[in-house]
């Protein structure tokens, strides 16, 4: 075999397989049961609404353009209806402020390849979203711990603060108010752009929606033109995440150079997709979010009870308003990556050690638990599963 | 407006936009006849076997996958599928072998991040891909022409060759198999990578089928594993490009790689049209090129009859054995981009300057023609409108 590491590039150094994605591919056996996935539930998919608007794409006289290439900032109409989206949440734009990307994972890729030079620093949370860490590795930067209470680096040049301000992958947080000005106004100090990563955003069970950091952005700056935010929007966690579309929203300067990026690396999200979820969307996003937080908020309170009722005093997590995830953190001293294999042969549970978070690599006493695809009875007892094991440790280390 | 450039990386400056896609924009009128565009005809695409893929999908009990999440590597029945078609033209392979890719533009993008350090050489036709340059300038390398007659340069380090074996876009060239064996030995000389697109392979029209570099590769070295050749795929030249579906096809580390880029850049290609792409190339691939291949055919003959029949002394024109393009020549000293203006006002035809095409921006007297998309009466009646634009441009010039 040639060894193919000399021709390659520098930037693949920094690459390496998610822990995640390597796990979903290991837990394909039917009494496993799995925390470890940030996936929403199939079973719940508007599965009835998507049949139809493919069936109806094919019966009408439109499949010759659904099957074609089409303009690289996306399908027209997905983009109205997304400003429309937007304008709902306190970002008034328009279609020329959205362009189209292949899931929320996409357009951090083409932010990267926008914003980062080898070296720059990006301002990211400890933890933080490992896609966005492994997105942005491939343009090299160099990371910074985000510090809202501080103004420590002030001084310091980035190129963009990442930040998710609702129910954050993976620790399930909700920036304040407070947070979220802060966060602007350290952004507006250190002259950087904002990446606001809303995947998760109309999945909220309780409290008071707050506006996006675009929307505080526009509220400042007399419109979306004059903003340093980009709003990273998905379907993949309300409609379907199979049909892999996203979308940025930003002043238009920005949209321009991420639509050329889009030209050179694929030209086009699929067509068809995008013509389908604009019919899906059109149809039905409002009662499946609906839908979605009905069946999420009783999974995400069984959960939370069944860490109250398991886990041994010591093990603290996090309590989301919404979201996918709930944050575990263990004793200090206690590694959850040895713990995982444990729990997996053991209880048969499956979580995510939450290192991988961590741009420095610390976070080994943490952990992530998904608590959308399963049942609460099923829930409670993955939950008893990992207390057992954390007992073990705990005997084990006393 | 916030001045973004200063924050932009300096990868962009090299960003800017496709005349092609621009094109497609403007040419929405109905009396307009476009030879610019490097599309299928959408009258052509398998239409009723897409219908019942995405049918028979949400019949069955395969929906929820469809709409999940899947795998960065690519829906197994799909590169079961590939793997059985690149073993056809000489590919031994295996699934292992094969990675999904958005389109095979996609699959440049990924390899100019894989194998591209800022300021490294990338080897190039004069012309080339223009998609290609554009996929490869965001990672900044420095062009140099391929030259497959001299040796001159082989002491320069090079990252990659890239080329198209097969009815090249933008020439229509195909390589003899003495060209194809020069450039492997090019490559191995230089121990640099091949980049093979074989985006129009299937499309060839007539003359017989040489090997691609890749299958002439695995001979050389004893199996895919040896091979330097990385082979770039499409379904968008015969079933279908609004599914977005290509592949790449190489040596298992390259492909283990290329997963990575894929999980960190967009997670996988849809899946619904995976698993329907799947079930549409297994159901009717071979009868779908076929049929192509006649229409084409005629198309292509049309073009070149009416070429013959139209054009002024001083004209030349490549006869493709496939695929979809026809590249003119021009007498020295014209420009095809201001004829390109007074063809669309005055003539209501398109066809795409060739300067595009050059890395270093010569070419000036050249353009490229698409034949596939009109009925032979129509490709002879533009065909006659730019050779009166040119004669006119002639006169003009005496």
């Amino acid at each position: 075999m040639r060894d193919w590491t000399e021709l390659f590039a520098d930037r693949t150094l920094k690459m390496s397989a998610s822990e995640i994605r390597e796990l979903l591919k290991l837990l394909d056996q039917p009494d496993m049961i799995s925390f470890a996935g940030g996936i929403p539930d199939p079973a719940l998919f508007p599965a009835d609404a998507f049949a139809s608007a493919y069936a109806e794409l094919f019966a009408g006289q439109n499949h010759g353009r659904a099957l074609q290439y089409s303009v690289s900032e996306g399908y027209r109409p997905l983009r109205d209806w997304i400003a429309g989206q937007m304008s709902a949440i306190g970002v008034a734009c328009d279609a020329d402020n959205i362009v189209i990307t292949s899931g929320a994972q996409q357009a951090l890729d083409y932010l990267g390849k926008l914003l980062l030079s080898a070296g720059d620093r990006a301002v990211v949370g400890w933890p933080t979203y490992l896609g966005a860490l492994q997105a942005f590795n491939a343009y090299e930067p160099v990371y910074e711990r985000l510090d809202l209470a501080g103004q420590s680096s002030v001084s310091q040049k980035a190129q963009f603060i990442y930040t998710s301000s609702d129910f954050a992958n993976p620790t399930g947080k909700t920036l304040s108010l407070e947070e979220r000005n802060a966060l602007l106004d350290q952004a507006a100090a250190r002259g950087c752009a904002v990446i606001e990563d809303g995947a998760y955003q109309a999945l909220r069970y309780d409290g008071e929606a707050l506006p996006p950091l675009l929307a505080l952005d526009v509220a400042r700056n007399s419109g979306i033109e004059n903003t340093r935010t980009i709003y990273c929007g998905s379907f993949s966690k309300t409609l379907s995440p199979g049909l892999r579309l996203g979308w940025v929203c930003a002043a238009k300067p920005v949209v321009q150079q991420l639509v050329l990026i889009k030209q050179a690396s694929d030209l086009n999200s699929s067509t068809i997709n995008q013509m389908v979820m604009a019919y899906v969307a059109e149809k039905c996003f409002d009662d499946q979010v609906a839908r979605l937080r009905a069946v999420y908020k009783d999974r995400r309170d069984a959960m939370l009870s069944a860490l109250a009722r398991y886990m041994p005093e010591g093990v603290t997590w996090s309590r989301p308003e919404g979201g996918m995830f709930i944050w575990l953190k263990l004793p200090e001293g206690m590694d959850s990556g040895p713990l995982l294999a444990r729990s997996i042969s053991n209880a048969k549970v499956a979580f995510v050690p939450g290192q991988a978070f961590f741009a420095d690599g610390t976070g080994r006493n943490t952990a992530r638990l998904s608590f959308t695809t399963y049942e609460p009875q099923v829930i409670d007892k993955g939950i008893a599963g990992i207390a057992g094991i954390l007992n073990e440790e705990i005997a084990r280390a006393a």
